[in-house]
Order: C-alpha cells, then structure tokens, then sequence
C-alpha cells in the first residue's frame, strides 16, 4: 500500500528521501495554480527557473518570460505569477518560463523524485486520482513562504492527503496528521478558513482578491501538470 | 503587544530571529518534560549537551549523566530520559548533565534568544504566566524528531499559544494557525488525540507507556524552569 507524507517547507526537505517517490509541488498562491491554469488553457509547457537572469535568458529561445518577487510582477517580464492572465486562452500555443518567490525554489529542491507533479485546489481532484493511478508512495511539499509554513499550502497538502488516504494511501506520519486535522477543521469552507491568514492578508494588500479568489476554489480543471524533461507539461 | 510564534522544527529556525526574544523550547517526549520533572523534585539544574562525549565528560565534575538516543537509555550513563525516574525525590540536590536525540539540539539552536525557558504539559499555564510576566516577543521551538514534526511538540506549542494569545499576545502566523487549530481540535482531550501519532507509537514500542501518560498529563507543577548562565534552573 502507497503512503503520503507532508513537507512543510521546503527548508525540511533535507529529512525526506525523495528517490522512487512521486512528488507533488505546491504554491496555492499563486506558482503551481498559475501552472495548472495555464496548462488548462492551452499554454504549451512551463520552465521554472531560480533566477530573473535565468528566467529573462529563455526571451530568447522563444518563450514568454513570467516572474514575481514578493508578490510582485517583476520588471521587465512578460507576465507575473497570476493565473487570471492567462484564462482567455489568448496565450494558447506559448511556451513560459516562470520564476517566483518560492514555487519555483521547492520544484528545484524536489528534482530527486521519480515523479514530479504541480498542483493546486483547481485541479486537486485528477490529481489524486492521477497519484492513486501510478501508486507510488507521494511526498506533498508545500512551498511556504520563504522558508515558513505557509497556511494554504498546508491546508491543500491535507485536502489531498485526505483525498488519497479515502483510496487507500497510508498516512500515518505526524505531519500527516497535522494536515489532515487542519483540513478537516476547513470542512470544505476553504475561503472563509484562510481569509486570517498571513499570507493571505499579504498578497490581498497587494490588490490580488480576484486571483486569491480563483486560487481557492478547487477542481475547476480535470488535468494534471508533471514535469517531463524538464518541461512542466499536461500528464 | 508582544507576539508569539511557533516554529516547528529545529530546522526551521535559521528563518527565524530570535534576538531579544523569549523562546520555550519544547520537547514532550521526554527531554524538557523531565526536566521541568526533575527540578520539581529537587534536582539542583540540568546541563543540556549535543554529545554523549560530553555527557560521560561531566561524571568528573559531579553531575549525575542522562542520555537517550531513538528513546533508549545509552550505555554506561546513569540516567535516561524518564521524568518517572526523578518524581520519588531521592535524587534532590543533585545535579544532571543531560543529551538527547531531539531536545538538547533544539536548545542549542535557540542559543540566540534573550530567555530561553524549557516546559511541558506539566507545567504549561505556569510556562504562560511566566511569558505574559515578562512580556517579549515569544518564539515556541518544537524539538520534533530528528528534524521531522512531531504531534506533542506542535500540540504543546498550540496549547501553549491558546493561552499565550488569551492574555493578550498576538498570534498571526500561519504556524500559529495551524498550531492553534491543532489544539483546538484536541479540545483538551490531549491523551486520546495522541493516541495514533507516529512518535507516540514509536516510544510506546519501547515500553514507556507511563511516561507517555505522565507527560501528557497538564499542570503537574506550578514553576517555570529557564536557562540562567548555561544552567537550567528553576525560575
């Protein structure tokens, strides 16, 4: 039988064996949302990279470059870390290289995984299923911010882990059972939850209600995005 | 107002900065459990050190030794890590050098801090009249297991900031969220929401089912116990 566990942060990585394992990459707010929307509408694939060199670099290989800092779009890039700009599907076919404050940093740091997925509440169903499909034991590492626990994450890590523990994955560590009480304190009320929050309270000063709104709201997409080659594309 | 703030792991704390700040570094099973125990039965002060060689190196000095490594006594010392070893009161006025897997390293972490108090459910309200007495900016240092979270740290830190932020101190993190909820979901049925955790299970393997009990067990003693000159000390 498969088993689950949670990573808090991506500093915590440094305790967890990765090989053979499926992995799942999440930043709720906003890098693998806007990965998951993307994907959903037609983006072609994602790269994320560690750096605004690296990230500005691929302009000339032929992608739209996206890059946030602190919340913020970066200057000089294409596109920020929202996933609303790219819901029009006036961006089908493009090929993105994203970098953001921490998303991108826990991707980097999962590389020894077998098999690496990004995910969000918008596609946190077929993303169970996808992990119960292929059946291998799944690390969920949650992205923080800046090396703190950060509360949406947390709070998807025990959705899912609730989600594969009702298909029969293990999830007897006590991370897990942190994140599967905090899940089943939301009780499915999973904005009204969150709305005290820090992070959340962070990037709402930054005018960002609408995309906070969009990244809360699950199962919007029936699609998985995993990394192949290198390259995030639809799984 | 001052705050609190949790932090997890031990791992965690290079995100964290603790100067001018009170820390509570918290080990349940067993390490600052036994010794909150031990000074409550006359125990002079415990030294906490990282290595056995360091321990074994204290005989010479006069202390009694206490080391537990992965939940067994080690070897060749006079001690382990049993609060139940201290409460018949026969070792008063002697004084213990002490090293464990999980709780000297977090104390040794948290060097920084401008108070550094030890406690356990044995003495929790104490511990939170104590910080709200002296009121600074409080960080909750969870010794987890070997980096990994644990359940009784991070619900001690949850307990421990219900009470913190009943008397005024703010409590905004996310880890703080997430500790609070915790706590909250045990609703003060500590024993039974421990029950099924992975490090609860682990230690009752090795048959120290009473100790698990006795360091579950809330408000045994009304002292604080604090880190006065490298000594632990009652407070």
């Amino acid at each position: 039988m498969p088993a689950v566990d949670i990573c808090l942060s991506p500093t915590l990585l440094t305790h967890y064996n990765l090989t053979g394992k499926a992995v799942v990459v999440i930043d709720i707010l906003r890098a693998t949302t806007t990965m998951v929307t993307g994907i959903a509408h037609g983006i072609d694939h994602f790269v994320a990279v560690a750096t605004l060199d690296e990230c500005s670099a691929y302009k000339a290989k032929g992608y739209l470059t996206a890059a946030e800092r602190d919340g913020l779009k970066a200057d000089g890039f294409d596109l920020g870390n929202s996933p609303l700009a790219l819901v029009d599907g006036s961006l089908a076919g493009q090929k993105i290289a994203i970098t953001t404050t921490n998303g991108t940093m826990a991707l980097t740091a999962s590389q020894q995984a077998q098999e690496i997925l990004v995910a969000g509440f918008v596609n946190v169903t077929a993303a169970a299923l996808y992990l119960k499909q292929i059946g291998l034991d799944t690390v969920l590492v949650c992205s923080g911010w800046k090396g703190h626990i950060s509360a949406e994450d947390t709070l998807f890590a025990g959705v899912l882990a609730q989600k594969l523990q009702a298909n029969g994955f293990l999830a007897t560590s006590d991370a897990c059972h942190l994140g599967l009480t905090y899940a089943a304190a939301a009780n499915g009320s999973i904005k009204a939850f969150m709305a005290n929050c820090s992070h959340i309270t962070r990037l709402s000063g930054l005018g960002i209600g609408e995309d906070i709104n969009f990244c809360l709201e699950a199962d919007k997409y029936d699609l998985i995005v995993k990394q192949v080659d290198g390259k995030l594309v639809k799984g």
